[in-house]
């Protein structure tokens, strides 16, 4: 199976939190984040798999913090993970309050993304390896979250 | 505690697959029925505290069907469970494709918002109880879930 | 002919009214208000004909109320009339502001859309029934609502 | 009263008709035409009153042709009468081919917008006066309009 | 080569700035501004060549006053010149602010499309003539402008 | 004077060509490809002097390759030179087809932005440095690229 390396479709994009993505006391909606978090992850898939992909799953979510308007998002997102013809994208997300600075966690997400063909049906995807320290050890805890996953999904039946 | 029954914010709402929401195999992204959830959940949860709310956390999420352009999406929310100053709101998306008729699940969400004063702190909120027996068992299996989710929260760290 | 259940096509929704759909005293705009009717009174023309529709026209449409930032608009639609090719559809308009509770009337309307085939030419669609004594009613007074609109077609040429 | 001329406020729109105003066979959706009018509408309003406005109703549109992706809308409004605090503006829309050059009529409308001053009370506007025999035409079939509006308004109630 | 009038094609178009174009001192996003004048440069393209149209460049935009929210802003475009297979077009922007009336210019701009044919190839183009004094100076002094947007791009290389 | 190296605002963000923003032959408008430039600048801009800013200006743009729908655009943005209040930005953008891999210019582009203190008014920034060699040559040719927009802007009065 051919492997692609984890830089090869590593992906960063920033946005600036604008008033129509807020609520009536300027904090950004969740949902905003969710649709930024999902936009990014399927970036990174379809440059990995080189095919279209659709969005099967993305594991629980915590905003630890908010943004507000006029502060930047930082979204970062990698293949942390690979199957026959699913991946698994690892998304950070951070804000900046540009008048100090200070930048914060905003969540962390894991989403999982199924590679299709022509057909609309599941095709197999290139493997993925790690070049740093960090990157291998992202990949080798990977088999561990996907059997946590397919218990989740076990427990709602 | 004042207490609200269930019913009272019980929100429904119906949206029309376009094609700006969809990927070139014109499937709807996963980010976009997330900003849905998101959406009829902050409204449900603002009918429920009668305040501004924020998005704390979205459980994951697993997409078991997709849907197409001109698919019409149903989304349903309730208030399944309240804490002291948060809420767990339950929302199920369905799709139907127009000319069959057909109508599939989705997917199923649970949700949890914080309502915010003035001041964007947390605030009390009203107590919810069912009427049904359906919203009865939703309401008595909350504790479980609030636990499991506390878990989770804890095993990140 | 085929005929089918006004709760077969009913069709509920929920808006939250945001910074973008509203001027700068915060009002929304009229033209957000008519574009929402628009789009459920053509999901639930679609949900009866199975087919695309076109909307054909609107009545006159008072705005007999406001809705501002943070308020909810609450929308409900029913197929209240049929002809070969045309259904008359009923949209009730209401907005609650959340922190009060108070709910208003915004607007009432009927619009008639055109179910068409492949080729964009009209086609035939089911008629409809009523269940309850109101929905009955709706459908009874159906003919002379499309008589008024008749002439007032010829009036204006 | 302060007079101005019709010619003062007109107003020309000219807009694209793209993917997302259309639905699958690519015919626009009546909802977005309607949204248009009321925008060109507002802003015609506004530049005669020169305060803010609220759409207080609009009268029967009948779309009496369609316009599909790549269409180009043409939108022309005008004070067409004056009251106290109100003023019915006519707009007209036509779309045109742009491959065949073929202009044909959408549809016409009329609306009544309302002044508001800051505190969000009616306010006393200008007069308006035609400048051409068609302008004069227009505003002197203003008080017949206005008055079956009013009947209209009471018919309903 | 077929000859077209510079009014066959000119066009106008009025814009309201609201809230979302906005950073937060509500003035107009420059980049708002852009892609309004590359929107109706191409629909005056368009209407010229009666085909589908690229933009190719646009010239240095100065932007020597702002406009906030509550303005509106009035542009006009016209084919100021034309090659075998590219226009050149000129977009004029002003804007007004309602309450005073007072109008400025906000941006003046040349840009250049391209005609594309079914290949998207580039394809003939009919020529342009002027009717006006100033019509006929604008089209003269096309040449210049483009022997100097030639330089431009070899300088660049 | 305060100084900031390039470093601290560079900026990237990545955007998927979606449908809404093509015309129907689905290339994407210049006049997207411009909002997105200037949302780039502009952030990297306000990043740089920890202030609102607004665009002075775009230098001339050229479109050298086209992106279509499903292909993702790569931007990148860096204070390329500074003035009193008034800062250039380089922004470069990058089209890349998923499927192949191929990654082609699609243009680069100066613009300048000035940074506005609370009331409006142009206010002094920090200075920038560079710490690569590519980064100083940017930097040793800004005073020339001003000099020739003062000509330019000279030339046009
Ligand atoms: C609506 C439309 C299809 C009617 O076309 P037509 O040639 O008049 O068709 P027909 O005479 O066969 O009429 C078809 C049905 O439409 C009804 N109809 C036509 N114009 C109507 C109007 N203005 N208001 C209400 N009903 C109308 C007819 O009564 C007839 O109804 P029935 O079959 O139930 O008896 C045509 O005018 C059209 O395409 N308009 C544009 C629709 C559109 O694109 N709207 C979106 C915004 S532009
Ligand atoms: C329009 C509105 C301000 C009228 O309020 P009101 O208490 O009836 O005010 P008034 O009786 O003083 O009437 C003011 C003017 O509006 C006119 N008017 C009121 N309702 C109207 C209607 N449905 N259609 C046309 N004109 C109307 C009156 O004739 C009067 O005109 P005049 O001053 O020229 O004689 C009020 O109904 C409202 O706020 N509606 C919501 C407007 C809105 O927000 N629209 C956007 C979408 S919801
Ligand atoms: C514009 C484009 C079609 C030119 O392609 P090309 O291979 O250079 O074509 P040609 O050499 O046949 O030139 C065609 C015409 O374009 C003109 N042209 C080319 N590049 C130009 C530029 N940067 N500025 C102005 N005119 C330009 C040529 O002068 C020629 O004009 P003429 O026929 O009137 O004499 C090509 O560069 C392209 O596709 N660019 C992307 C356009 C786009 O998608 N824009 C949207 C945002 S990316
Ligand atoms: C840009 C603007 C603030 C400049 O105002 P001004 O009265 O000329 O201000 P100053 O003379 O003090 O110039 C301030 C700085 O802007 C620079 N500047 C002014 N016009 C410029 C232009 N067209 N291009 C590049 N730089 C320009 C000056 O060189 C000066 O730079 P420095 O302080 O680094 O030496 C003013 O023209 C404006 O508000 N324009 C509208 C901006 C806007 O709203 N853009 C969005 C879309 S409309």
């Amino acid at each position: 199976m051919k492997q692609r390396p984890m830089s090869h479709s590593r992906t960063i994009s920033t946005k600036l939190v604008l008033p129509p993505d807020t609520n009536h006391m300027q904090t950004i909606f969740g949902g905003k984040v969710l649709a930024y978090i999902d936009e990014i992850a399927a970036i990174t898939a379809m440059k990995h798999a080189q095919t279209a992909v659709v969005t099967a799953s993305i594991d629980s979510v915590d905003f630890v913090s908010s943004a507000t308007v006029g502060d930047v998002l930082e979204l970062e997102a990698v293949v942390s993970s690979t199957g026959r013809t699913s991946m698994e994208i690892f998304v950070s997300v951070h804000s900046t309050d540009l008048e100090t600075g200070a930048k914060k966690l905003t969540t962390e997400s894991f989403l999982t993304f199924v590679a299709m063909d022509e057909d609309n049906k599941p095709v197999e995807i290139a493997g993925v390896y790690g070049e740093t320290e960090a990157e291998k050890r992202l990949i080798e805890t990977g088999p561990a979250r996907r059997e946590h996953r397919k218990l989740r999904r076990e427990m709602k039946h």
